[in-house]
């Protein structure tokens, strides 16, 4: 069988079936955004790991090395945050084929370390070697949390509502500027017009924002704090990785419960919708499905909605509702409709 | 700059020059085979990860898939052992091209899930995506072990005996033979006597041991609980991945001691020394620099000699000197020499 067939989620699915666990420090195993683990004291330890491979992830034709380090060490800080941990530790394995020199290892390192040291995380290990073809990145993150504070995907309830930091879309919409810049660049190679070792330099004025959202996103710790400082602690809570409403049906399908998304409340930037107008997309869908915003999404009980309403850069979306009402978004007309997974699938 | 001309070590000395730590969680951070964190209570957690790549590490063209998932497991937890520790936990991470088919990770989910329950260790997270070009592996193993039972690289005294598990050379040779085959294999290909799509099943009848420690070694946990039944605490200690002389500097460097090493106390088994002479090989060369046997080498006080000499499977192959001796082999002929890292470099 294709693993394309599978999809991601039911290559994981089919591979961590019947998945036990022996350690009695294994508190919370694959489902999550970490793993938590239970050592001894209360303190909980949570592990995350990502992996990314050029041509796949990332592409460095228009990808700057210092921006994708620190953006590979951000993306394994963001899964803690999710779970309202604070990042510890970071262990970094490169493979690197021979057209990189160590002077881009250099670039690609002070990415990393501006990173760790923004988030007070420290290097603690790793592993160098070489690639045939291509960069390739893996991080682990490892960090911590009073088991009180771990807030998972299940823990939704009916009535709550649902907030989400920040914008979405913008870093899909960064990407696709990135992408159309990247076609012209080429055709422009291959007709001869630029030399083949001239910069990637398009002017990208105006657009800054969402280049920056794609590159170098930044982990959403100031949320956590935020929410923290005026004691809310949310039901349930993840990353926007893979889009809006993959994440959101993630936590419907581990919470038991259903959702109503308001199209309207989705918050966007005005360089979005620019841009999206731009390149004659629909700006809800991107925002939709996205994915790589790094935002948090998460759910808070119905009691705490002037307090969450009070708090900058978080906006309520939808709420929670019961399982068998599904999960719908409701466009800007009114309209109902089943809020499907479209967001970005690594295996296809 | 050349990424080779650095060399892995020397690439990893420069990316982590002036690495310093600000968690109070960090205990030990880059430099040994695990690093410690010590969260609260009084156990630590030790965090090792290797990344490997096809092409590089190994060969789809005569690695069956669940000896290689086996491995991949393997080598992590022997970095664990190599602490004086007990893995409890892996994530495991996976870039497949789609030349792999969804029954092809099973196979390599299922060596991977033999070699966790044979140890005991639960997988509790990871990353799946795919690789436009190889398979792509990275394991992070967490342990723990309490504070006294740690056992770093820096701890070996002058006089100190050093001390080594089973015998070297064999993965070494295993791994001669298989590329042996293997061009055989494709030269035959090429010349239209086998189909490209033929089995690739050579005889290897009577290197069967060989081949079991190139392709599905095992991690000496056996070792660190004789060490432990007896009462040994060793001085230091690490695993044999790239090779005897490679690993004894580096615990000469990080001890800041020098060493006596016997090249005729070596342990070999009759099946290496065998493949070396057929292959025109030196089987100390072989023992010295072949890596991957993932055997312990380890220093214990002079004081124990006859508690280690009693211990199955372990050999003592020679001494720990003050620095200002340097690192010597003494040959067979009593001819003495300067050991020299000539490991496995998977940069070159």
């Amino acid at each position: 069988m294709e693993i394309s067939q599978l999809g991601e989620f039911g290559l994981i699915d089919r591979l961590t079936t019947d998945l036990s666990s022996v350690q009695p420090t294994t508190l919370k195993s694959v489902g999550d955004d970490c793993a938590v683990l239970g050592y001894d004291g209360t303190t909980r330890q949570l592990v995350t790991t990502d992996l990314l491979m050029e041509g796949i992830h990332f592409d460095l034709v228009y990808t700057p090395l210092r921006q994708l380090g620190y953006k590979a060490v951000m993306v394994n800080l963001s899964d803690v945050y999710a779970m309202n941990g604070t990042p510890r530790q970071v262990t970094i394995s490169l493979a690197v084929d021979n057209r990189l020199q160590v002077e881009d290892l250099d670039e690609f390192y002070a990415g990393m370390r501006l990173a760790c040291e923004q988030h007070q995380v420290d290097i603690v290990g790793g592993d160098t070697t070489s690639s045939l073809t291509g960069l390739c990145i893996s991080i682990t993150c490892i960090g911590d949390a009073p088991e009180p504070a771990i807030v998972k995907r299940s823990g939704a309830k009916p009535t709550d509502l649902i907030c989400c930091s920040g914008n979405l879309g913008a870093a899909y919409l960064g990407l696709q500027l990135l992408e159309r810049e990247k076609a012209i660049y080429l055709q422009q190679v291959k007709e001869g017009r630029v030399s083949d070792n001239a910069p990637f330099q398009p002017d990208f004025s105006g657009r800054e924002y969402l280049l920056q959202r794609i590159l170098q996103p930044e982990a959403r710790r100031d949320i956590v704090q935020t929410l923290r400082a005026a004691g809310i602690v949310p039901t349930a809570m993840m990353d926007i990785s893979d889009g809006l409403s993959s994440e959101l049906l993630h936590i419907c399908k581990q919470s038991g419960v259903g959702c109503r998304l308001y199209e309207e409340r989705i918050p966007l930037d005005y360089q979005t919708a620019a841009a999206a107008e731009e390149l004659n997309l629909n700006v809800s869908t991107c925002a939709l499905n996205g994915g790589e915003d790094y935002e948090l999404l998460f759910t808070v009980p119905l009691s705490m909605h002037d307090q969450v309403e009070q708090l900058e850069d978080v906006s309520i979306i939808g709420h929670i509702t019961d399982a068998d009402e599904g999960a719908v978004m409701v466009g800007r007309g009114g309209t109902e409709m089943s809020l499907r997974a479209q967001g970005w699938n690594p295996l296809n």
